[in-house]
């Protein structure tokens, strides 16, 4: 048996669309937490592609996320809307997000989107570059279950707390900067638990805010913030915007998105779309910017190696462990 | 003589608005940027104070800064207004993008103001306060010249280019974070230099893209992003919000801040403003917030300090170098 599978990305998103059908999900929710994994894994995500499923799936089914979510829009005002996930996932609320405020965005110039009572919301990426597609500047930040604890302190209280950001780009796709504010993913430091080895100093701290090169003590403690206390600076930041302004739970309370105990989530997001065509030098002077990057020896642009594993996977396929793919059969019901 | 001296904040801004009026502004404008680079030196921002002035001044006299400025303001959407600095001073511009984008965005719910053509906008802290003491949410991005170099690069692309956040608080001073994406100021290598130290490997680059601990060296070259590649992501979507968005100069291509000779820096000003109030349960949830930060032992707010300073300054006046007192006596005709 390979240990990797190979799938065309309409044929992993019919399977997990009968996976999510299969766990209780109607089919307009099956289809877009399908697209959204299927997004995250084309274009390497793998942190929040398939490795999800089985988690995804107890959590539906265990009733810690809603499968029936009733998703509702208030309008706040003409151009800011919340949208109330109604503790179901994230995808389909942030997919009736843009579907709705992108047009506001174009209306009024610029549109803020709060999502309440959420889920894991994937790779922020794959959500920002719908509005660059759309041809509006996007900008979106998270907050997620605790992970980094407020500088000089001990205990976590911040998620890793991403901010995505996309812009429209003349003849080619849209530039996307996808970072959390942690200096490694949390996944990196599981990883040298399970492999038994140790984690650079520099990475995390353990329980008693001292850096730590021991994986099991880092999982106990915290991860270290980008730039010290301005990544902390920065993960309040997004506390505010992804859960205060969307009046869901604090990183600090949020349950796990792992497993199927516990209480939910409902952690929040907010997007914020800003429309450029009203000066139509905008894409020209982007493009200048982006070039000159793209032309400095040793540099290369935020997303270049993400683009390439997209037009990879639209070639030829995504490669899946084959133990995911044959769980998401068997959940599939097929 | 002593070093220092001790001007109260009335008597402080009433010998800068006299500098600018002899330097060619007309009293609107005066007003405005001595106001702001007394707030800046009552908050401890001494590099956005009162050391501007003989730079400012010779700015103004020279042309690279146009004293007669005309603002204007132009509607992009109900909700995005660009206004024109004309190569004034930055104060002005951004007083006015307050003055109409505010009532814009609790209208609205959002309003994003974008300035062109603009100037040094000193401490970021003192324009997203505004928004915060009007109970909104108050984001703001600008570009600086050139500072730091796309992650694997050499030669500097992005300015420091800083990021800030405002919240308003129940019963207290609002929340506010202000923060430039190198690991520390230039002006931190400046220090290094006149004093003929080393700098700390981690703070800057030199000209070939290697660390360096020869502050010389490091002006030469490029200073260290926070967390690396995600630090010039960040730098890399101010550029895009700051420059290209508001059709202002890119960083590379920015006249300096200091001196009188040059293009001038033509830099941009991007500001978000968004009104929570339509929930009337987020002041309480950024309070609770907030109140867990500040129990934590070990962390502190951000801006922790800041507040502190802002509050001597007002019951005792601030401390200025007498050297620059005396500057602006001279520079008033006084």
């Amino acid at each position: 048996m390979p240990e990797t599978t190979r799938l065309q990305l309409a044929e992993a998103e019919d399977l997990l669309e009968r996976v999510f059908g299969a766990a209780g999900l109607p089919p307009d929710a099956a289809r877009s937490v399908a697209r959204a994994l299927v997004a995250a894994e084309a274009e390497g995500q793998v942190g929040h592609g398939f490795s999800r499923i089985a988690d995804y799936v107890a959590q539906a089914r265990s009733g810690k996320v809603n499968p029936a979510a009733q998703i509702s829009i208030h309008e706040r005002g003409p151009a800011s809307l919340l949208i109330d996930a109604d503790l179901g996932f994230a995808y389909p609320a942030l997919e009736k997000a843009l579907d709705v405020g992108l047009p506001r965005a174009r209306d009024m110039g610029v549109c803020v989107m709060a999502i309440a009572n959420s889920h894991h919301c994937g790779a922020l990426s794959v959500q920002v570059e719908k509005i660059a597609a759309a041809g509006m500047i996007g900008l979106m930040v998270a907050n997620t279950p605790k992970a980094i604890a407020p500088w000089g302190g001990r205990d976590p209280l911040f998620g890793t707390n991403p901010i995505a950001f996309a812009t429209p780009r003349e003849n080619g796709p849209p530039l996307v900067i996808d970072l959390s504010l942690s200096v490694v993913a949390r996944g990196k430091v599981m990883n040298a638990k399970k492999s038994g080895g140790e984690i650079p100093l520099g990475w995390a701290f353990d329980k008693d805010g001292q850096p730590t090169t021991d994986p099991e003590a880092a999982l106990d403690g915290s991860m270290q913030p980008i730039g010290e206390a301005k990544g902390t600076a920065l993960a309040l930041m997004v506390e505010v915007l992804a859960a205060a302004f969307t009046g869901s739970a604090f990183s600090r309370d949020a349950g796990s998105f792992f497993n199927a105990e516990g209480p939910a989530p409902r952690v929040g997001q907010t997007l914020i779309a800003i429309d450029p065509s009203a000066d139509d030098g905008y894409l020209a002077r982007v493009a200048d910017l982006l070039n000159a990057i793209e032309g400095t020896p040793g540099a290369r642009l935020p997303g270049a190696r993400r683009l390439a594993a997209i037009q990879i996977a639209r070639d030829e396929g995504i490669c899946v462990p084959t133990l995911y793919v044959e769980q998401a059969r068997e959940l599939a019901g097929s």
